[in-house]
């Protein structure tokens, strides 16, 4: 009476479609946002290499780019840049809701989620169905141009410190870090900041653009578009924790002690935090990147995370052969923050800032599509059905 | 140069799997949470129809079905309902968030999800991935539980009115409406209520329990997926509208003038709200129903609406001969909620209030698979990559 069968369970009683478990695999959406070949170790945006982009623009055209699907003039990237410095400007009514968020404490990612979604009804947005598209554009530039300034703002409310003014003769990437730190970095600190928030705005279909994009999907509104990414990314299992590997390396302390520690991770059935990655078999093109700035910026915690990475990877490769175990985005990630003087509690919140503008692109292009996401599930329940007793 | 190509990008290198758009009819998981059977025109929760759990018994017994997997003993259900009076009593620290969220404005249900997000802060919820399964039902259900205090409290501090004192001595659906109307409503409108509120709390794969179930895969926290969950709902495809479907039966206004306004709905191209459903061929069960709710409780409105419900479906059947599009949960939802004094503003609210637990079930069931979904998409944007300019 209680066991378990197959029901099938498709719309009007269409046949469900099997697929591996996960979705992996599975073609969602189409998209023009940009791309990973896990194989040959590559990711874009749009038909330019993202670590490309990285080694040679600013965040403004980067940013344009998604956006337009194509690399800005001069004038139009200084407008473009222009409409950002507007749109990030904390407007005043947010302030007390602000301090109101950052007293009810949390992980400043759940505070973030609580802004966002604060700012969006603050701000008025409309659903996305019933916008056009360059207002669909609007509503989600204008919050995820805000989203800095929010973490900056929530930050230094928790620390009991007052939001810095807006500043209009910094860019995207440095404005954040006056929101965030109250003072500009050295440049080569500052650029090595905006790089890693180039490189990270997009990245293929992972769960919370997937989020996003279904969102979008419904035709909810850009604030509902995003605070629901924003949920997703701050699953442990998203991937994007530079502050575990950090927390790693500070555990490992010195190359000599890798091997150990890679021992009593695996004894402990532990995954290694930094290393290996979902899509990528090559090794991941952000990686190399990151660990590319990190060695332009030198200094002590840099030279021990190149020598204990060597020795992870070795260690790794001698307790797995043939698996397949490159350094990921985390680690570098972790190190290059640090060494910039960003607090761990802004590791995530910073690539937050980043994936934000990945996900307002998506979700333009998403809501163009007019196509609700709308799977299906398999009952595997108790059947048949029993009646409700008196 | 800028042809647009396709370009496979599975994991790994592994071919994408082409299913049909907006992933209709794929199986993204297992669920022994409930199953819509939409050639018979039933939905179930857990081993029994849920219409007929509406009928037969109150919301604090169907919600300890779908939470355990079985009906409770009377005592187990009176735990349970001290359980749920506990978790909704609005802690004090979340009285000034709330003025602060009623005062940024915007629509009852973005301030619900700005509510939620803040809630789960202030509870302290940690990642689902951290909590073992029992610690991740309670931080849900606390959540889940509260939902309709702060939709009732946002309702009353947008009017200007203090929220109500919190009462034991009622159920769960009562406690709803007392909290938000300041009210006890007459039995027989408390109850139809109530059965609205067992009758939409589960539906199968629905964009908002789909994305309630992508996040909690994540591992994310209680908040975070509810939050999620709930910028799906908002989206106006999701088709929780039910007071767009009551507006075109005041626009209608009498059965001799809805085959003129079907005309001019159709020539317009527009949906006929209230009618015709993604999943159901047969007749939607919760409409049925709800029309028998809506006959028990009589009136002007109810009487009319019966009459334009007949007149809307032979004109509707006259003009798209062969195609099935029978009355949906819509149109009665919204006879019933306005008959039984609920604001239009109240609609989609009170169908949060309900689909919210349902989204915990689902979460607490997804988080113990352990399994991310993860999606890949198709790049269908220019292609081969072009050098960065200088």
């Amino acid at each position: 009476m209680t066991m378990s069968i197959t029901v099938e369970a498709g719309a009007k009683g269409a046949q469900p479609i099997d697929v591996p478990a996960g979705l992996r695999n599975v073609v969602a959406a189409e998209t023009e946002v940009g791309n990973v070949l896990g194989l040959e170790g590559i990711y874009h945006y749009r038909q330019y290499d993202a670590t490309e982009l990285a080694r040679r623009c600013d965040l403004e055209t980067v940013w344009f780019l998604l956006d337009r699907g194509r690399l800005p003039s001069g004038p139009e990237r200084d407008a473009f840049a222009a409409e950002l410095a507007a749109a990030r400007r904390l407007p005043d009514a947010l302030l007390e809701p602000l301090t109101v968020i950052a007293r009810a404490g949390g992980p400043l990612l759940s505070q973030l989620r609580t802004a966002l979604s604060l700012a969006g009804a603050q701000l008025g947005v409309r659903p996305l169905l019933d916008l056009d598209p360059d207002e669909r554009r609007g509503d989600l530039l204008a919050l995820a141009a805000l989203t800095p300034t929010l973490v900056g703002a929530l930050h230094r409310l928790g620390r009991g410190e007052a939001p810095v003014e807006a500043r209009d003769d910094l860019g995207h990437a440095a404005h954040y870090l006056w929101s965030a730190l109250g003072r500009e970095l050295p440049a080569a600190e500052g650029r090595a900041v905006e790089q890693y928030l180039i490189a990270t705005i997009d990245h293929g279909f992972n769960a919370s653009t997937f989020t996003g994009r279904v969102v979008a999907s419904t035709g909810a509104d850009a604030a509902a578009v995003l605070v629901a990414a924003l949920a997703a990314l701050s699953g442990p299992l998203h991937g994007g924790a530079p502050s575990r590997a950090l927390e790693a390396l500070e555990e490992i302390g010195a190359p000599e002690r890798a091997a150990d520690w890679v021992d009593a991770q695996l004894a402990a059935g532990g995954k290694i935090m930094g290393f290996g990655h979902a899509v990528y078999a090559a090794p991941d093109p952000r990686s190399a990147l990151l660990g590319e700035i990190a060695d332009r910026l030198g200094g002590e915690l840099v030279g021990r995370a190149k020598g204990i990475e060597a020795a992870l990877l070795a260690a790794l490769a001698a307790r797995r052969p043939g698996v397949a175990l490159p350094t990921n985005v985390e680690f570098y990630a972790g190190v290059v923050m640090q060494r910039c003087g960003l607090p761990p509690e802004l590791f995530t919140p910073t690539f937050a800032v980043s994936r934000v503008i990945g996900w307002a692109v998506h979700a333009v292009e998403q809501a163009a599509s007019g196509k609700i996401i709308r799977p299906t599930a398999r009952y595997v329940g108790p059947w048949p059905l029993e009646p409700v007793p008196a």
